[in-house]
C-alpha cells in the first residue's frame, strides 16, 4: 500500500425530498448567487421551481445561467466568470449533472483569477482559491458532486482537458434519487458506465497490497452490475436508483483510490472520442475500457481473474487463469451491451477515419503516455481505438 | 435506504514515516498546545522524541498532560480542561490509540463550556463549540481518529457513557502502519474485535435496501479476518498492519452507516462490562457480540445467513438458513478465540454476580432499552449476559 492524503469535506444530503434544503444549505454561504443549469429539463420536472422556491424562502436572492450542455464547453464558462464578477456574485448552485456541476467548478476557479481560466486545464496555472460551490445532482455518473476534479470542452480545437484541485469539492450535494426517475434509459445506462470506470480507474493498479481498497471496489461494482437492470427496467424503483446514485459519489470521493496507484488511460483516450465526436462520456467509455482491458490485460492477468471472479462471478480456473481474466472482460462488455450502450466505434456509428488524430492529441503528438498500470504511447493508443473499432 | 447526511472533514495522512508531519499540520492550527498521551510507551518507541522534535522543528510551544489510560478517565479530562484554560491552549495534539484521543476530545469540549463536562456525556447538556483536535494514532481500534465520538469514564459509580457531535472530528489523523509493530499481541487482537464490532453494530439493520453499504462491510470484515492472524505471527508485516489500520479508520468514519438504522447494543451492553471490571473493550466485545447474535438472530435469519455466506464462506444451506446464520455466528466465535481473545466472561475471569447489576446499569433502572435490532429492556440484557457467561 502508498503513503497517502484523504480528505473529503463535501456534506451530503442524500434522499427523498432533499432538493428542498437548496435554499438554507446555500444561505449559510451567500445571499445572491448564480443559479447554473443545462437545458429546459429541470423546469419539465418541476425541479425548478423546487429549487427557486426553497432560494427564496431562504433569503437567497440568485440570477441565473442555463444553457451548459453535455461535455461543458469553456465559452459558457467564461460567460459565467463575467456574471460572477459584474454582480458580485460569491456562489454557484449547480442543479444538474457532471457537466453543470464541472462547468460551475471552472467559474468558481475563473472568477478569483485574472488570466485564462483554461490555464488551469492545460496546467498552465495553478489554483489558489476559488468560489464556493453547491450541487443538487440530477444525473447519477460524474461523482463530480463530491469531487476535486472538473472537465471542460474548449471549442476552439476541440480538446477536452481535466483540472484537479482540491479548491472545487463542493461544499454540499443535494441526492434525491427520485430526481432520476425521468432519466431516459440511455442516460441513466450511460451514467452506471462511467461510475464502472470510475472505479475500474482505481482497481487495474500496479501497487500491490490493496486488499481493502480492491474489496471496496469490488463491491461498488457488484452494487451496479445488480441495480443498473432493475433501474432500467423499472425507472420509478427508488432502491435501484438509490444504490446507483449513492455508488456513483462513493466511487469518486478519492477512497477507492486510497493507497493505490490509478490508472485513467481510458478516461484520456475518451475524452478524444468524445471531444470529436460529442457522443456521451459513459458511451464513449463503455467503447474504451473493454478495448484497454483486451490491450493491457497480460501485465496482470491475476488481478484480471480476481476481476472476472469477484465482481462478475466468473468460476476460476486454476489451470488457464488467462481464460477466467478473458471471461471476465467478456462479461462487462456483455454488461454494456445489455444496458443498451455501444460497446465499439461502429456501434456509435464512427468510422476509423481519425484514430490516428485522436491518438496524437490523446499523447500531444507522442510527446508524452497515458495511464499508469501500462504506460500507453500514441502507437498504443493508436492499437486501442483499433480494438475498439 | 433511509434518508442521511454524510459529512468527514478529518484529513488522514496516511503511510511510512507520516509522524514527522505532526508538527507541520499542529502549526496550521496554534502556536502552543496541550500534547496529550497515555503511558511511557511512546517514549520507549521513539515516537515522543519525533513528535517533540517536529513540534519544535515547526515552532509549536506545547504542555504536557500524560497518564491516560485504557477507558479513560473523567478526573484526567479534568484536569486537562484546567490547564488549557490556565494556560490559553487553543489546540489538543493526542498521541496514542482511542483512549487519549477520546479524552483529549472530552477536554476539547469542556475548555470552552461554563458546566461540567460531564453534562454532554449524560445529555444533560449539548456541545456548541470545542477546541481543534489533532492525533497520532498508536493503536488500530476505536477509529477515534476520524470520528465524531468520544467515550469517558465517569469514576464516580464507574459510569462509562459516549458523546457524539459534529465538532469533535479531529482536523487530522496520522496514521503510520509502524508505529504499531510494537502492540502485544493481545492488544492488536482487541482492536481488531473493537473493528469488527464498529462494522457489525451497522451490519445487523433493519433497514431494507442497503445493498451497497452491506457490501462496503463485507469488504472491512472480510479485510480484517485475512490480515489479523498475519499481523499476529509477523507483527511488523507492513500490509498487514495497514491493511488492518486503514480498515479501523474507514469502519467508523460513519460511511458504512450510511442510509441504514445502526444498532449499538453490544457496545452498550459492553461498556457495563469494562466500565466495572476495567478490562479491553474489544475483549469485552468479543465477550458480548455472539452472545448478542445468539440472541437476536431470529430476527432476521437471511441477513445472519448473509453473514455467514459473504463475510465467512460458509456454504448457504438453501433447505436450512438457520442452520447458515448459526455457522456464521459460530465462525465469528472461532476467529477471536483463535486471535487469543475471551469469547465468554469465563474465559476474561469474570463470575455471574453482577449480571443484574450491569443489566441494571445498561438500561437506566428498565427505563430504557438498548440497540435497534432488537430493542432490549433489562431482561433481554440480562439474558445476553447469562448466554456470554
Amino acid at each position: 500500500m502508498n503513503n497517502f492524503i484523504f480528505q473529503n469535506p463535501t456534506k451530503i444530503i442524500f434522499g427523498k425530498g432533499t432538493e428542498k434544503l437548496a435554499g438554507a444549505e446555500t444561505k449559510k454561504y451567500a445571499d445572491k448567487i448564480l443559479l447554473h443549469y443545462g437545458g429546459g429539463s429541470i423546469k419539465k420536472t418541476g425541479l425548478y421551481d423546487t429549487v427557486v422556491k426553497s432560494l427564496k424562502e431562504a433569503g437567497v436572492e440568485f440570477l441565473e445561467l442555463s444553457g451548459v450542455q453535455p461535455n461543458p464547453r469553456l465559452s459558457l464558462v467564461q460567460q459565467g466568470i463575467e456574471i460572477c464578477r459584474k454582480e458580485g456574485i460569491r456562489f454557484i448552485l449547480a442543479v444538474g449533472g457532471g457537466s453543470v456541476i464541472d462547468s460551475a467548478k471552472a467559474i468558481a476557479v475563473g472568477v478569483p483569477y485574472e488570466g485564462n481560466v483554461w490555464d488551469f486545464y492545460t496546467g498552465k496555472a495553478e489554483v489558489k482559491e476559488a468560489l464556493p460551490v453547491g450541487v443538487v445532482l440530477t444525473i447519477p455518473a460524474a461523482g463530480s458532486e463530491s469531487s476535486p476534479s472538473s472537465v471542460i470542452t474548449n471549442e476552439d480545437g476541440w480538446y477536452k482537458r481535466g483540472l484537479t484541485t482540491d479548491h472545487i469539492f463542493p461544499k454540499f450535494g443535494i441526492l434525491n434519487p427520485e430526481l432520476t426517475y425521468t432519466l431516459p434509459n440511455y442516460q441513466t445506462a450511460c451514467g452506471v458506465a462511467d461510475i464502472m470506470a470510475h472505479i475500474m480507474e482505481r482497481y487495474f493498479t500496479n501497487t500491490n497490497d490493496v486488499e481493502l481498497t480492491d474489496r471496496l471496489c469490488e463491491a461498488g461494482m457488484k452494487t451496479l452490475i445488480n441495480n443498473a437492470p432493475k433501474a432500467l427496467a423499472n425507472p420509478q424503483d427508488y432502491s435501484a436508483r438509490a444504490e446507483i446514485m449513492w455508488t456513483s459519489t462513493v466511487a469518486h470521493n478519492n477512497l477507492f483510490g486510497t493507497g493505490r496507484e490509478e490508472d485513467w488511460a481510458s478516461h484520456d483516450i475518451e475524452h478524444e472520442i468524445s471531444g470529436i465526436y460529442d457522443i456521451a462520456h459513459g458511451a464513449g467509455l463503455a467503447i474504451v475500457f473493454p478495448a484497454w482491458m483486451k490491450y493491457v490485460y497480460k501485465q496482470d492477468v491475476q488481478r484480471f481473474a480476481q476481476f472476472a471472479v469477484r465482481v462478475w462471478d466468473v468460476d476460476y480456473n486454476f489451470f488457464n487463469p488467462e481464460e477466467t481474466a478473458l471471461k471476465g472482460i467478456e462479461k462487462l462488455k456483455e454488461f454494456f451491451s445489455s444496458l443498451g450502450l455501444p460497446v465499439s466505434l461502429k456501434d456509435a456509428e464512427i468510422d476509423d477515419s481519425r484514430l490516428e488524430e485522436m491518438a496524437d492529441k490523446c499523447t500531444a503528438s507522442d510527446t508524452k503516455t497515458v495511464g499508469s498500470f501500462v504506460k500507453l504511447n500514441k502507437q498504443a493508443v493508436y492499437d486501442i481505438l483499433t480494438l475498439a473499432k
